[in-house]
Order: structure tokens, then sequence, then C-alpha cells
């Protein structure tokens, strides 16, 4: 099985869509009433269920229960990730106080900076120096990492990183990073977001271009 | 010409790049170096300039100072775009003072929030009632907003703010927005990115898995 990136993305959606339904009372649950809240096709939605073995039934749709754990097991939400935050700016500060994360068994154990004014040792979430970050990441055996500093200090900061063994990371920094051998790394561009919003607002009336909405 | 986000996305790396190797004083550049730098095929590079008219020369590559120019152009760059932000939460607030996205002529003018104890109408960026936003986006000709409420609201403001005729959206909640006839929404979901990450770091040595890094 060949399992890719807008994969798990939808699986994502339909674990949240699934939460938001048994909020609502749901037992069972429907592909197509999947396919409506995450705006993917009926086909779709069963297709990525049977690639890993979520079965339902035609007519009976899908037990809300099971198809929740399931889709956290797959996802592997049944375990506590924990991440250190590298720049403690506009972005990673959002990040370290971004309780959305928490309720999605994601936590942002320490934040790291080389700006004295923003330690905070004794904050919920500790703010260390950045020379700490080797020590702190083998001694808490954290795995992942998010890097929220300036373009200028990327690089820089991707390498002390890969070097302290630190095996996914998560980009802001609007630099495209090139995942090494034995490391995940998703490069997420807001100001690309940005502009390609601003560029398909501007052209919608044209008929040039199309917007896939995926 | 079929235009699709991640023709845009590319192009908008490019600019990036372009930027970053004009500060580095290059006069030429070539598909090759753009291509090193923003992860793509050589080949793609050429043929996303094509779509939009950009020339080169195979031998002598592209002039920076052009290409910055087309790209600039291309992307609505040499206009600056004003964005209102819903929910002055971790996320609204990283956004209204993220200077980033300021250096790329994307202004964000006003935040909106429900609590009084967020706004700040004197504000370097006002902080506004959120039932003033119909009025401030009249006045001021915005067309585009960003969402940034928790889940349960994000439906609503979504309906108030296409009322105000915003025509493209950034939506930061973790629900899934469809667009409708006339507006553009470019959904982003921060904790299915991370959910993504987690899933491949995890399964990065199974040979099951594959990661399309786009």
């Amino acid at each position: 099985m060949d399992i890719d990136r807008k994969t798990i993305t939808r699986l994502s959606r339909y674990k949240d869509a699934v939460k938001r339904l048994a909020g609502l009372n749901f037992v069972r649950i429907f592909s197509r009433n999947l396919a409506d809240a995450t705006g993917v096709s009926a086909a779709q939605v069963r297709k990525d269920f049977s690639v890993f073995g979520i079965k339902g039934n035609r007519r009976g749709g899908y037990y809300i229960e099971d198809l929740e754990d399931a889709l956290n097991r797959v996802l592997g939400k049944d375990l506590v990730k924990n991440f250190i935050v590298v720049g403690v700016g506009n972005i990673g500060r959002a990040l370290l106080e971004y309780e959305v994360l928490e309720e999605h068994n994601i936590q942002i154990v320490a934040g790291f900076d080389i700006n004295p004014d923003k330690f905070d040792p004794e904050g919920s979430v500790p703010v260390l120096p950045l020379d700490e970050m080797g020590r702190y990441v083998s001694e808490n055996e954290v795995e992942l990492g998010v890097i929220a500093v300036p373009a200028i200090a990327c690089q820089q900061v991707f390498e002390l990183m890969l070097a302290t063994g630190i095996n996914g990371i998560i980009n802001f920094a609007p630099i495209w990073l090139q995942a090494p051998e034995g490391c995940i790394v998703n490069n997420i561009n807001l100001v690309g977001e940005f502009e390609n919003l601003v560029y398909f607002a501007d052209n919608q009336n044209s008929k040039e271009v199309k917007v896939a909405n995926d």
C-alpha cells in the first residue's frame, strides 16, 4: 500500500468530523456524512478506510465509536506526542499556547530561543536557551520539533535539530528544507498560503484558473 | 491554461528563493538553481515559468531582476493586499504581529473579536468588536479575511464574513469550510499538519508509506 500525505490529511479531517458528530450523539455514521463534512467524495472515504482495514457495512454504515478508535489508532493518537519549538517569536509563542494541539494529544514540552528576554524556565511550557536543546532532547527523549525562527536562522537551527536526533520536523520558516535520510520534514509556508489566496481571489472570475480545493 | 494551487505555491517559493539569491548579489539565475533551492525539478521550474510567459535563455538563464518583477506581477505582489482577522486568540494574535507578512505586501489591517478584553481600537493593528466588521469592511474596501476562531464559532463567523462581501478567506479553524460561488477559501489545518508529521515520522522505516514532499 502506498500512503501519501494527502491520504493522511484526509484521515485527520475524517477524525475531526467524527469527533464532532459523536458530540451530536451520532451512533452510526455513513461515508456520505463524512464526505459532506470534509469535502471529498463518499467513494474516496470508503477507499481511504479500506486502505487501513477499516470496515463498515454498506447499509449500516460505521459505528462511530469503532471508527473513532480506528482513526485514532492509525494516526497514532493513542499516545501523546512531544514536540519542542525552536524560535519563540509570534508563531512559536502561539504554538506554545495553542491548547487545541493538546486536545489532539500533541504536547509542546519546551521552547528554545537565543534571546534571553524570551527565557522562562519556570513557565507552564518552559522556554530555554537554544544551547540547552541537545541536552533537553536527549534527557526527555523528544523526537519531534518545530522550527519557527526567521528565514536567516532556519538552516542553522535545522542542522542543530538534526544533530539532536530529532526525526520529524515542522518548519514554519519561509525556507524550503529538504528532509535528509531518517527525518521527515513538513514545510509550512504561511506567507505562501496568503499569496495563494490572493492569487485565486484576484483571478477567480478568470476562466483560466481553477482551484483544486484539497 | 490550467493553473492549480500547487503551481502558485511553487511560484511563491521561487519568488522567495529569487529574493534570497538577489541578496547574495546574483545577476543571473538558472532553473537548476531554483530547482535546488525549492526541491522541484529544473524541468518543472521551466514549465511553470513558460505557463506565465516568463522567458529565459537556456544558456544564459534568467536575469534575476526581471524574474523577480515577473513573479511579483503574477502573484499580485505589486499591490498591498489588506486582510482582516477574526478571532484574536493565539493564532490570530500571532498573525496581527507577524511582520513577515508585511514584507510580502500582505497587510493585516484590523482584528475582530467578541471578547471585550481583546478590544484595542488604538493599537497599531486595531482590534474591534465583531459586530463592527461589516461596517469596517465596507468603509475600508477590504476583500480578504482570516478566520482564526475556535471550531465552534467557525461556521457562524464564516457566514458573517461572506455577508460583508469578502471574496477570499483563509481558515485556520479546524473545520473544513466549503467555498461558495464567488469566494475562495483556503483551509489551513494546523493540527492536521502536526498529525501528518507524527504519522510519517512514526512510519518512516516502514516500506509501506511514502511521503510525497510537496
